[in-house]
Parts: structure tokens; sequence; C-alpha cells
């Protein structure tokens, strides 16, 4: 079968290997989409080689289908459709002992810190695979990962109808947010500085706001009668669009904070001692948004497809990260597997 | 009458005054007990002239008893104990019409944007009186403004019984935010560097750290076996303290915060993220954190009186606000109005 490995040095490379066939417990999967996340371009440079094996396959974001199944498994059928939901937890840290396990404190996130998705022939343990409906398309299917994330987001928000929404940064993250948040009924503005991803965005149905060539909380400001946002998102990774979302909340909003910043970044804390905001913090998802993304995606009450930009074959592996990089006209790009 | 009026330039001087006759719905109060907090320390500096008219009594923490009545005002006694609440909302704010009046957008925070306690007959509206016990020794029932606070800020963090908690900064709110918590069950750890107020603290009963000369994180670690404390409270208002609070929590800790960081404050929201952190802030209390802090101290639940270092005559105070800033050996530092 054919990989795209990380190799290093900024470099994929598409290789033969062998399949291993699926073991007690384990299921082979026939890869079918695997989508390319704002993570797998920090692998690429390098900043997560401590996490990494070289080379390895990478990729967490993917749909297929069954191709094997190890000997006792037998919930599974071969030919159906699923996709993975990429954390192993250990079950016996206080995190996982608390309910969290999806924050376990031994987390292991398959595709970064053990190989993922980007091969042909992917075996997994069954405890990851999740079954996909067999009337959602392979490549809107792929998007269930970072949907996840966005249900998880949105739930840590606590977002109810009728509440007003701002979101900072609209790649795809801070798009899906955007998109779950409207199908709750949540009134959404997404703040974000480049015109491509505006455009998609309101493509979309929802409202944006350009934070360079106009005041964003000065629009805040009169779209909530002087009262602030229930609750934001920072989702743009930078000091200015954390400052943003901090002072569009209204007394008691909740902020989550959903980018990493890999550095500690000045904060408003007397603003939010002031208002007595909360800053909550938001990772992956529990099994719970991860079906519920599923759910979304299968009776398409969010258009998660429409953030497909391209889909590339195998081969051109290093020519969708190029693109994925340059930012220009590109919201989601998927890998064909197949192609 | 006598009062201490804050004169600008640091200066405080006491001097003559006509007490105002308490009109409409106002209670005139011969006050007893007037505490000095951080936030007078502030205004003393010049820090709030932009909020306090000068010259003007201040002080916000008092006890006292009534001494006239208006007219339509029926339900107080003349020589009844009181304290006040000093909080004015509007109203009619976002803050107010949803229900958190104690952060209105146009809160009146008496004492500093309006005239303080420091006269020794005060004349407040009736609404932001509060009765206290008669059997409630005057001195301690001035502590009853800070102990609200505290209780405020442990109900914010939603703590319960048999919960770790950390509280960075050992000052006056440190350690009521320490027996509050105590109170309800918690196993509470304070950091503070300086020496006399950990002696203080241990008095009180509550388990110190020495964040100079030890690893607060390495003994947060061995004390919660690895897994971090359920809430922490930052009221040391310095960078290391804020950093010490979210580096100890266990994932879906709380962090509360209570000191007052004038410029933003590097964050490590990357934690905040990692852990699913909850930075939740704490301003002032509501009605029923100030009924509660009077029925804590009635009941001699919380010990607060211990906080009490000194009780200076008025004609002291300029030496009484010096005491407090030299920091050497003083927690709270009361003025009685009668001597």
């Amino acid at each position: 079968m054919l990989v795209a490995e990380y190799a290093g040095n900024e470099q994929f490379r598409v290789a033969e290997r062998s399949a291993s066939a699926p073991g007690p417990g384990q299921v082979q999967i026939e890869v079918a989409f695997v989508g390319i996340c704002g993570t797998d371009l920090h692998i690429r440079h390098g900043n997560m080689d401590a996490r990494v094996s070289i080379p390895s396959p990478i990729g967490h974001e993917m749909s297929g289908t069954v191709a094997a199944l190890g000997e006792d498994v037998t919930d599974l059928e071969i030919g159906e459709q699923v996709t993975v939901m990429p954390l192993r937890w250990c079950g016996q840290c206080a995190a996982c002992l608390s309910g969290n396990q999806h924050v376990c404190q031994n987390l292991v996130f398959v595709g970064i810190d053990s190989a993922g998705a980007m091969q042909q022939l992917w075996t997994v343990d069954r405890s990851i695979v999740v079954r996909i409906p067999n009337e959602l398309p392979l490549d809107i299917a792929a998007l269930t990962e970072p949907l996840a994330v966005a249900v998880h987001d949105v739930n840590r928000a606590r977002i109810v109808a009728g509440e007003k929404v701002l979101v900072a940064g609209g790649g795809p993250i801070g798009l899906l947010i955007g998109l779950v948040a409207h199908s709750r009924g949540a009134d959404v503005r997404i703040s974000e500085p480049n015109e491509f991803r505006r455009a998609l965005a309101q493509r979309l149905g929802l409202t944006t706001l350009d934070p360079i060539s106009s005041d964003v909380l000065a629009a805040v400001e009169t779209w909530t009668d002087g009262a602030g946002v229930d609750a934001a998102f920072e989702v743009s990774g930078v000091a200015p669009g954390l400052q943003a979302a901090t002072h569009a909340l209204r007394v008691r909003g909740r902020l989550v904070v959903v980018a990493i910043h890999s550095q500690p970044v000045p904060t408003d804390l007397f603003r939010v001692f002031w208002r007595e905001l909360e800053l909550i913090g938001a990772r992956v998802y529990e099994r719970q948004d991860f079906e519920e993304a599923v759910r979304l995606l299968a009776a398409r009450e969010v258009p998660a497809g429409e953030l497909i930009s391209a889909v590339e074959p195998l081969g051109r592996t290093p020519a969708a990260f190029d693109a994925l990089e340059s930012g220009a006209g590109v919201m989601k790009v998927l890998i064909d597997l197949r192609s």
C-alpha cells in the first residue's frame, strides 16, 4: 500500500509500505479521505518533533470503509463506512477517573503521538472506530473530527438559542463553531481579516466583521445595545483576537479559549474581574461531541462540506500542504487516499 | 462631628464637619469602626483620583448603630447595630436587568465614588443598610464587607466539601477566602511569602506554603497525588501568583481571579486549553453573600476578628495608613470613630 509520511525537515514523501493485518480488537480501514489540519502544518514545521515518530504517516481527520476485522471484532461489517475518534486514554489518571478521559493526563493523540491516517490501509483499535451512516458521502465524513471540536467548543460555552456570539478567527474551526452555534439558534458574528474566508463564511449564512478595516468592538456595542455578547470564541491564536473577544463580552459572558497560544499571552484580567467573565479552556472532544458531529453531518444540519476547497490525490500530498500554507483561497484540503 | 478626609497628595486630615440629617428613605448611622482596605491605600496614592471627590471621607468597611431615621423609614430602630453594603446600582443596564446588579455597568461604590464611612455620623440610603445581630461585637462586624468578598469568591469557585484549594496570597482577602473555604469543608493551602501573614494564617488553622523558600507546585503535586487542586484563588496581584495558581489546577480546575491586575498579565492560555481550566472573574458580592457574611460572623463559624491587628482612634488615621503600608506585622487595621 501507499502512505504519505512525514520525513522530518518539512518533507513529506509518498512511499510503498506493507499494511499491518488487524490483530485481536483491531480494525483495518481502507482510508478514503484525510483532511489536513493546522496541527499537521505544525508537525510539518518540526514544532511537534518531540511527539511525532520520523518517518511516520500523520493525519487524524479521516473517513473510510472497513477492510478487515480482527478475529474477535464482531460488531462491524466489511465495507461499512467509518471514521476514527483519534484519542486513546489511560483510564487510570486523575482526569480519566474524574470522567474527563478526553483530556487524559497521558493522552495519546492518534496521528500525532502514534501513526495517522495517511495510509491506504490503516489498522486501529476497534474502540476508536466510529460508525457513520451509509448515506453520508465520505468526503464530508472526513470533516467529522474538526466538527466534533466545534461541537465541544460550543458545548463548553453553554450556548443557548437567542444568544449573541462572537467568533474571533474564521479558519476551519472558527467557521465550524459559527455553524454549530448558528444551528443552536445563536446569532453569530465571525471576525476574520482574510477576505476569502469572510466571503466563504457569508456563503454559509454567517455574518462577518473585518477587524482590520472596521472597529469590531464598536460593531458589537451597536449590535448588542451596549451590553456585549453572551459568548465569544478565541480561535485566532493572536493577541488582538484575544483582546477583542475579552472586551466584546457582556457581564458574566463566557470566552472559550480554542486556539493554541504556545507562549503566555497578555490577558486583560482586570476586565475578567470587572465584568465577572469566565475564560473556559476547550480541548478536543468527548465521545458524545463526536457522535453529535456525525449526526449533524448526516442530518445536513451543518453544511460542513462547503469548507472543502480542494481534494488532492495521495501523490500530491506535499503540494496540498503548500497550497494550504499559502492561505490564499483555501479553507480545508482533503487527500484522496484511493487515487 | 469629626471626619477623616482624603485630601489628595497622599494626605488625610481629620476635620470638623456638619452632619447631614437623614432625608426621606435615609438613615443616619453613628459609625463605630471603619476598616482600611487595600483599595483605600490605592486612593491614598492618587490611583483613583478620577473616581474620588477631593476632599472627601472614604471608607467602605464599617459598623455602627442607627442614630436617626428619615421620616418614612419605619423598619429600623434607633440604636440598632448595622453595617452598610456599599453598592448602589442603576437597575436599568444590561447587567442589572440580567440579575447581576452587583456588577452594574453604572455601579456607584460607596466610599469611592461617593462619600464613605470615615465620618462620625454617616447618612446613607436605607436600601444599603444591613442589620447585624446585637450579640456581634462592632469591631468584628466591621469585617462584614471583606468577608462578603470572600464568600462571593468562594461561591464563584463552586467549592464543595472535600475539595483541595490553593489560595495565592495571604493578605486579608486571601485569609478570609481560606477561612470560608475551610468552613465549607475544603482542604486549604495558603501560599504567601510574608512570614507574619503565614504565622497568622497558621494560628487561624490554615496550612501555609512559602513560595520563596519552597516549590509550591511540587508541594501541590505531592499533596494531590499528581492530580492538581480543584480550585485556586489568585489574590496575590502579581504574575508569579497567577502562574502558580494556573499551574496548580487539576484538569477542569477553577481559578477565581480576585486580585486587581491593572495591566494585562501574561497568562498561560496553553495550560487553560490543555487542562480545560476555567478562569472566573469575581468582583464584590451579591446581597446573599453579604448576608451570609453577617451570619458566619454571628455564628462564629469564621474567626474573622482574629485578623484585626490594631484599632486606632480617628485622630491617628494618617498613622494607621502608614502602619498598614509598612506591611510589617499588620493584617487589618480599624479606625475607631468614637474615640
